[in-house]
Order: structure tokens, then C-alpha cells, then sequence
């Protein structure tokens, strides 16, 4: 395939590139989560990259946000592609545990309980509505709205939200091995929850084992009149999978091939089954001359802050795969 | 003079109004502020008025916004400029006590301290620089800015910010009694620290006496592209000030007729001091057929939350007075 496996068939004149962040208890848990140093630092990874993306540097805590082995933030991909755009990120504060260092549009939520034993977004409904209201205010700025999230520990709730939907999902992780049985656990504690309740609305499933990402964006794509592009993995397929329960008008999602050849995932069979349309982007970190981005290629980070998104929007926006593959490789090399 | 003293001499093409919302403690000090119903109370006004803007009614606090005598909050006529023009309005909490209701772009400030006793805000560097990007992030959305405040108490650290300028201004109040002494006395213990230690630079000035929506207004003058419009008066006048002092392009001002018939301030006298160009709006409140609305004539509330410069928005957007007239007056009616 080319750099993008399918051309989002659509304008691009007035977009917007959001970014939503949140924090799910639950990477916390050792060895959900490899988007961070420690199990309890990934509650800071969020704001860490978006402090990266919007000044340059992260100089508020003395770590970065990288994998245990040193594999670059895929916000370093973001920054790059906000820079070559010349496109200022809007930054969406969902519900983190700690106070962000950059401004953020904040709808005042808190981070996602552990769905194991209680409710993980009591407020999912104001939650919506307030994602609902960034719409309608990004509705009047733009005619492209391009989602990314990070939510550290967000591939086990999509995991759990998408089997409660009832679809045989298999998700993505941030590890090069795939913590397949923790996630299982986990999403089997809280699938019990669920049926032993009746539970069956989208948005009581997202109350019960969502994280705060999902009702944000899910209000979000509820009300805003442009097109419309979630940029992420199997959590955006959970987004997308809630849409299609909820009857909503259907997003576009772009990822990378990384997350696509992950063997433990089936994503390009869950997109199918969701009947969302999806594209592939592939920047072939293999020879891209960073060993830490070649690793994306064996199935670390893979995707991550919309990166996948970006690259495509860049694309969108008239910048060349190479311009696109240098631009990554020197912001990688001035930052780690 | 018509429903305009001057028209902006500016285009209108896709105009963003945003609200800077914050608190300073002085508002709480007994006497100082009429913008709530007990000097407490006055930290949640900016909240109460942000809801009612965005949902059209306060369901979170059992109380209204308003003055004691129950003079209707300035804020319902921001709400009815934005239904007229259907423009979402855009919140920015520059620094509140207490958490929003609604969905607000957040720089994660704190409230002004008291400026008699200490720094009012020690972080003033950081909140600038968030206005900053919040500036830059709305030049990619727009050619227009109108940035109203809601700030409990903002006249008083307005009129410290002017003196320490150098100004010889007297400062307006949403009382129509204002209450001149215990401004004077506050402004004079504030004053005495400045002088004492020798501060001179603007954003120290605004360090030792202003409130968080000074820097994050600053800031957005700083680095917004388009054409951009205060609204609001003396508390505005003294952010104009600062432009001013600090040698930025110089905004343009918009307020109501009442703040300029206000014989305790010097509205027209500082403008001119200040160079900056200033419009009125007159919406002949006195006649409009409701009581409340009519002691704005006779110096109550007078201005707020950039009511004087959305009601100027509505006319450049083609409304005409009669209309602009009729929604605020059904408005308030269905609010009080």
C-alpha cells in the first residue's frame, strides 16, 4: 500500500485537530498499561504529551512519556505533524487525576473508576452533554474535526465497552506483548457487573466500564455539522462501535498499519463488523533511521495522541510522505 | 447618539465571542462587589452566569446571579445577543474558586489573592503565556475576537492597576451607590506595596494587584491575528492599559452608554489618557418595559460579561436595535 491505505473522501479547508485526554484507573493496574515509566506514572502520560506537543519540551516533571524501553511518545509523531501544518491542537481535558500544565477545553469530569468493582463514570451523562457542547462551539470554527485521544490504560476499556456491545473484539496495546490475560480478567469481572444488571444502553455500558474519553467524544460527534475523523485504534473502534448502538450519523477512523498488523488484535475485522470506514496510514518507521520508531514497526506503541490522524492530515493538507518521514525523524532526534 | 456611539471599523465574517471568567478574593471582602447576592456568593457568579449562558438556566445552585436588589445579571443579555447571532460563546477560566458547570477552556489558575496582603498572582508569567496559545489557537478559528470578562470585584483591581500605571482613574461599580471609599482604601494598601518595592514592569504590576483575567487577556492581545474587541468598560480600560504599557497593537473597546454616565468613574476622560478607541452602545433600557432592566439606567450592573460588546456583535451581524431589544427583554423575562 501507499502512505494512506484509503483517501478520507472528503475537504479539508477549515480543520481542526482535537486531542482528547483521560485517565482510567485501571493503568494503574500493573502491566495494563505500557503508555508510561511506571503503572502510577501513565496517570501523568496525558498531560506529559500534551505539554510535549504544545511548547516543544516537557519540563514540569523530570520524566518523559515514553515506554519502559525508551520508545518515543507517539506525540512526538503529533508535534511534528502540528508544526508542518502550522495547526495549533485543542486539547480536551475529559477527566485526569492531575492538574494539566498547558490550557485545556475541560469539562470537568474525574478519572475513570476501576470497572472491576464500581460504576467507572458516574457522570457519563454530563460528560456527554459537555461533549455534545464542544461540538456545537468546534461546529462554528471548522468544516474537518479530526479526534485523537490519550487515554493510558484505554485499550482495556474499549476492550470491555466493545464486548458488552456485543462484538467478539480483540484490542490493540501499547506493549510489543500484548497483556492479553490481564485485559481478559479484568473485562470479565466487569462484563459480570453488566449482565448480572441488565445492563444494556450504550451509555450505561460506558457508565459502568467506559473511560471519560468515550461520552466526551461520543457528544462531540453527536452534534458537530463538519466531517468527521476519529483518529485512533480499537479504542476509536469502541467509539465508533457505541455510534452505531446510539444511531449516530457513522465518523471516519485513521490508524496506523502498526495497529493493524497487530496479530493479537483483530481490528480490520472489528471495523467490518462496526461497518465504520477505516484508513491505514504507514510511514515505514522500519527504515526511518531511529531505532526507538523502527521498534513501532515489531509492534511497540504503534499509535497513540491521534498520531495516526496527523500523518493523515498532514497528507490531507499537501505535505509529501518524505516531508512527512523527515519532519518525525528530527523532531524524535531533538527530543529524546 | 443612535444604538451605536461609533461602529468598530472592522469586518464580521467569522467572529468568535469568548468570556474570560475569574475570581479575585477582594470581591468576597464585605462592600466591595454587588455581583451576587452576599460578597460569598460573588466567586460563584461567573459559574452561574456561564450556565445560564450555555443552557439558558442555573439548575446547579439554588440561586441566581443577581444583584440584591435583584437587578437582572448582565449575563441574560449575553445569552440573548448569542441565541439571536447563534453563536456558541466560548468560556476561559482564567482562575475560579470554585469548579464551572460548564464546559470552559482552562488555563488552571487560581483566584486573584487579595492585594493588600500579598501577591495576587504569583503565576501571572504562566497564565500569559496560556493566554497566549489560547490566542493563537483562535487566529486559526477566526478574524474577529470579542472577549468580554466576568470577573466579582474586577473594578477594584482595575482601579490599582490603572493608579500603579500612572492613571488618574476613578473606576466604575455594578452598584449603583458605588462604593468609592472601600476601593480607595484597598487600592492605596495595594499601591503601597508597589511603590515600596519599586515595581514598574506592567505584568509585575499585574503580579502584585490584578486578577487572572488580565494575563490571560494579555496574552490573547499578544498573539491573536484578527481584529479584536473588549468588551467591557473600566475593568477592559485597564487591560487596554497594559497593551498600552507594554507597547502591543492596541484593541479596540466596546461598552455600554451606562458605564460612561457613570459620574463616579472616568470613562471617556481614560479612554482618552489610554489612546484607545472606545464605542458605547445604548439599548435604551429605560424604556424597555422592565423594572429591573431599568435601573441600569440609574447606575445598577450597568455592564457585564461582555454584554455591552455582544449587543455590538448582534448589530454588525445585521440585527437591528428593535430586534436586539425585543429577545433581551423576552429573555430577562423568562429568566426573572
Amino acid at each position: 500500500m501507499g502512505f494512506l491505505s484509503e483517501k478520507p473522501p472528503f475537504p479539508c479547508n477549515r480543520p481542526v485537530f482535537c486531542c482528547i485526554l483521560a485517565n482510567t484507573l485501571l493503568s494503574t493496574v500493573p502491566g495494563v498499561s505500557g503508555a508510561g515509566p511506571s503503572p502510577e506514572k501513565t496517570l501523568l502520560t496525558p498531560i506529559l504529551d500534551a505539554e510535549l506537543i504544545a511548547t516543544g519540551a516537557i519540563t514540569s516533571y523530570p520524566i518523559k512519556p515514553n515506554t519502559p524501553t525508551g520508545c518515543p511518545t507517539p506525540a512526538t509523531i503529533t508535534r511534528a505533524m502540528m508544526t508542518l501544518c502550522n495547526i495549533p491542537p485543542l486539547f480536551i481535558n475529559a477527566g485526569l487525576r492531575h492538574t494539566p500544565t498547558v490550557p485545556c477545553y475541560d469539562v470537568y469530569g474525574c478519572a475513570g473508576e476501576d470497572p472491576r468493582f464500581r460504576d467507572a463514570l458516574p457522570q457519563v451523562k454530563d460528560l456527554y452533554h459537555r461533549g455534545e457542547a464542544i461540538g456545537t462551539l468546534l461546529s462554528q470554527y471548522s468544516d474537518l474535526l479530526v479526534i485523537g485521544e490519550c487515554v493510558p490504560g484505554g485499550t482495556t476499556t474499549a476492550l470491555c465497552v466493545l464486548r458488552a456491545l456485543g462484538y467478539s473484539a480483540s484490542v490493540s496495546s501499547s506493549f510489543a506483548d500484548n497483556p492479553v490475560s490481564i485485559k481478559e480478567d479484568i473485562c470479565s469481572a466487569a462484563l459480570l457487573r453488566i449482565s448480572s444488571d441488565g445492563i444494556k444502553d450504550p451509555l450505561d455500558i460506558v457508565r459502568y466500564t467506559g473511560d471519560p474519553m468515550m461520552p466526551v467524544a461520543l457528544g462531540m460527534i453527536k452534534s458537530y455539522t463538519g466531517n468527521l475523523i476519529l483518529a485512533g485504534g480499537t479504542q476509536m473502534l469502541a467509539v465508533a462501535a457505541l455510534s452505531r448502538a446510539l444511531n449516530f450519523r457513522m465518523p471516519y477512523v485513521v490508524t496506523t498499519c502498526y495497529v493493524r498488523n497487530d496479530s493479537t488484535a483483530n481490528v480490520q475485522h472489528l471495523a467490518e463488523q462496526i461497518r465504520v470506514r477505516i484508513s491505514y496510514v504507514d510511514p515505514e518507521f522500519g527504515n526511518i533511521g531511529h531505532p526507538g520508531l523502527a521498534r513501532y514497526c515489531i509492534g511497540e506503541v504503534k499509535e497513540g495522541f491521534g498520531a495516526g490522524g496527523a500523518m493523515c492530515l498532514a497528507h490531507l493538507l499537501g505535505h509529501s510522505p518524505e516531508e512527512i518521514r523527515n519532519l518525525i525523524l528530527s523532531t524524535v532526534n531533538a527530543y529524546s
